[in-house]
């Protein structure tokens, strides 16, 4: 039997793009002597279509899509995933399934079993699980048809606390009892930098177990905060990964099961080099699936706007970046050299706007209200909500995008100015920790300089008073970075974290500032993510708690 | 036997004032005599801890808060609400569980079996659902312990695409099988003022079919968004709401099931007043679990300031509110006097700051790149956002919180600057239609002129241009406000819409409208919950979706 694997980006709720995409997909199988091919979870209608899944007519629009592919596939046979009403009395009203589709028509349709419901994912939310298990005979072939999460019923957890069982069942021994030939697994998996590996040894142990080859489907492609890296794989009956597809980009593969040739790995990429491309990815598909086209950012002459604004023409081309360099009185001639030295390197559009006198003219309107008071964060926060408004004012008037720069560190412990630096259509680096945005840094500037010297070796700032400096207030980046990454990523104690070795002062004055800015990072923007707790739909803090 | 209902405030993850609480109240019952008091639902962590749930210090914490409260139940028997360890080897790490305290200890924990993951519900991310069915014998009767949602298996549905049972068990019916003589509920159930009634025709239900006392017990109160509104009641074996306890505000009751006495019931009042003690309640309890005292906001002399403000001072008090005048060229003379006359009535300070100067300065410093451009949003942006730093320099510099002032009409179809008037803590009229904002105007005013007649009367605008109405580019509020619920609430099709009688074209540009800004509502301030289908935690819509 001729497998072929469909590793597709695709668009939420496109009922035209998503159709099309697969049925050019069957086609091409087709030609290709396939007698199945196999695409990912929900490819109807993109992984996740939250509440959409609410409307009658988004489910009625992927039924009449599921119906048009089967019309496609004649001399071959298709698995695509899309949600599927629950006939049944109770329950809630959808399945998430997965339909196999041979002479023109649906001839069965496998249910997904368990719904992940934790970090990213909120499948109980819309889903009813599976409780019935079926293989699908094709060809001489039992086809035993998992989605995601259904090979996951041995969770790898990340902290002590975490539950490795976190499911009553397990769909593949249930499936494993009908004596299959192979599996099929329909996959959405996000990237995640520090839980690489987990996915391949996941199935790597299934194969093993029930000595069963797994064709295992992955989606590529961003949707919003979430990045979603392919890598589908063929694992043969032993665990041996023999074929693997690309990451980040779409891909397509035939596997001969009679024949199945050498193995084919994709190249080793250094940890920061996945983090680069799931990012440049996370933009390109923002902006190509908001349909816009043009980014803007302002630039300090600093690293995080540095590192921004290079994956950005990456990911969208020079051509369609323009910056704006925003100095105020504070602002060290260094630093506007950076930034339009960077600019220049990048051969970007930009403007230079002294927001000095439009501070002036705010500070002035408010001296008689302010004529007690002395200077405090109030006025640091004018400067940065001033930049905003210039900035969204590109925006409006010329269509671009606002790219926002804060890095996960400042965003965790609320160093950043609501309706200011906090402003944005899309936080590039908000689930990236300062460290890891010099080691982008350094990777953008692997071949050339493009990101100057001095903004990444200076001492970060936000030039906003006087020879401020970011650890005037905060530990060096090295240990706040690892107290964050323990506390936010690890889930750990005060007391744990203490015990690493840091200062019990400084650690609770971390956690307290990590605490204390939920109610900052309700209104922040959507954050790429690409690790395994990001800020944003992934962690949900009350904000009102006292904890 | 006497049963007292104890129907609190709790502030989340506060382990000194939520015990201390409960403990008072269990002093109290026993002072009465009372064989039993029953708290609500999670009472112990207060209602919903969301991602806390997560953390082994905090679950650590409300088992010792349990053990200390179990310590003062000496002849007094308790029921309260708490997290507790899954000792399971599979299944999520958590129950949400109701702990039967007696003798100074647990002596019996029942934990929920239907676990709401729907709107703003969460709990299948975080509990293990039950499935062991038992009563408590005390004092020769039997007990049956149900928590919240485990008396909704049958869920009154808002459209024909939901489904009326969600769940596949009904804990009451197995429990009645025990031959209890009671059940008590502990309950965490919002407001919503388009499902009233529901809740008590679901307890009423359960009564009767099963011929069995209710007492059920909700907490008040609001936790950002949501709002709790209480009205415990205890209802009899034939259905008859016997006792009804107050409605947004704690209340604590005593009933003697050997001598029922009289009907109690809450005096009826109308719909609007309704949602006008709830968003004064929201208001209060985000301040005051904040931990703030102290309120801004902008007076524009529209309808939504004027209505926000007055709320505000009712929930904070006049000496807590500080307001801006901000006019700008724009400005009629009108609105002015009639902001300036609703601060005097409400005997609030305030201050005028003209905020075009700081406007023309960005016009200024922007015109050689806007010099190719015609006059568009981007320059009523400017004015918003003007406003927008002007009014957080109050917040930085003495502390109030601003409260942000959008109605839900306009935060449904983007009539809203995002950075400028969208700004705001928490937004208190976010879940209240223009067509109720009146209403609310009209409540305050039922005694004497608070709002200036003109505010409520004139055309609504942004006065963001000369002579700009809101009907310049969007339907009657009447018509938009209706076809926004059908659209929100009720989940109905674009069809169905222009079926209710309104033209295609408009339907189809305010679902366009609703649609297309679901990226400005991601970065919206937290709102005040008054429906059955809010902006925020309640709705998640994919940021991409092309549909």
């Amino acid at each position: 039997m001729k497998v072929a694997l469909a590793q597709l980006n695709y668009a939420i709720g496109d009922f035209e793009e998503n159709p099309a995409k697969i049925i050019s997909q069957i086609e091409r199988a087709k030609k290709d002597g396939a007698d199945l091919v196999v695409f990912s979870e929900l490819s109807v209608t993109g992984y996740y279509p939250h509440d959409l899944l609410e409307k009658k007519e988004f489910i009625e629009k992927a039924e009449n899509a599921v119906e048009r592919i089967a019309g496609h596939c004649n001399a071959i046979a298709a698995i695509i995933g899309a949600p599927r009403i629950n006939e049944g009395e109770k329950g809630k009203q959808l399945f998430n399934s997965a339909f196999f589709l041979n002479e023109g028509k649906v001839q069965y349709v496998q249910n997904k079993t368990l719904l992940p419901t934790y970090d990213i994912f909120d499948e109980y939310r819309h889903f009813e699980p599976n409780k019935k298990f079926d293989i699908v005979e094709y060809k001489g072939k039992k086809i035993a048809i998992t989605i995601c999460e259904d090979l996951w019923d041995e969770l790898p957890t990340a902290n002590e606390f975490g539950k490795d069982k976190l499911y009553q069942v397990s769909p593949l021994e249930e499936l494993s009892k009908l004596n299959p030939d192979f599996v099929v697994n329909l996959s959405a998996s996000p990237f995640s930098y520090n839980q690489e590996g987990w996915r391949k040894n996941v199935l790597i142990n299934k194969a093993k177990r029930y000595q069963l080859p797994i064709f295992y489907v992955n989606q590529i492609g961003a949707q919003t905060e979430l990045v979603f890296d392919g890598g589908s794989v063929f694992i043969d009956s032993r665990g041996d990964i023999v074929k693997e597809m690309r990451y980040f980009n779409e891909d397509y593969l035939v596997v001969d099961m009679n024949d199945i040739g050498s193995q084919q790995l994709q190249p080793k990429t250094e940890t920061i080099e996945k983090i680069h491309d799931a990012l440049v990815l996370g933009i390109r598909d923002y902006f190509q699936k908001m349909g816009f086209k043009k980014a803007t950012l302002g630039l300090s002459g600093g690293i995080d706007s540095a590192v921004t604004v290079a994956l950005a023409v990456k990911a969208v081309g020079a051509e369609n970046v323009r910056v704006l360099l925003l100095p105020s009185k504070y602002s060290s001639d260094h630093s506007i050299e950076d930034a339009r030295k960077l600019a220049e390197n990048l051969n970007i559009q930009y403007d230079i706007l002294n927001i000095q006198s439009a501070v002036d003219e705010f500070e002035k309107a408010l001296s008689p209200i302010f004529k007690e008071t002395t200077s405090d964060v109030t006025e640091e926060n004018i400067q940065a909500r001033a930049r905003g408004i210039y900035l969204m004012a590109i925006s409006n008037k010329f269509g671009h995008i606002l790219l926002n720069t804060t890095n996960k560190s400042e965003c965790a412990v609320g160093y950043g100015t609501l309706y200011g630096d906090m402003n944005g259509g899309i936080a590039v680096l908000g689930d990236v920790y300062k460290m890891d945005v010099f080691g982008l840094a350094h990777f953008i500037n692997r071949e050339r300089e493009i990101i100057p010297e001095n903004s990444i070796t200076k001492p970060p700032s936000a030039e906003l008073r006087p020879d401020q400096k970011d650890t005037d207030s905060l530990p060096e980046y090295k240990d706040l970075d690892k107290m964050l990454f323990s506390y936010i990523e690890m889930n750990m104690s005060p007391k744990e974290i203490i015990a690493l070795g840091f200062e019990e002062n400084v650690v609770r004055k971390v956690i307290r500032l990590v605490n204390i800015n939920e109610y900052k990072r309700f209104q922040a923007a959507p954050i790429l993510r690409i690790s395994s707790k990001a800020f944003g739909f992934g962690r949900k803090m009350p904000l009102v708690a006292r904890y």
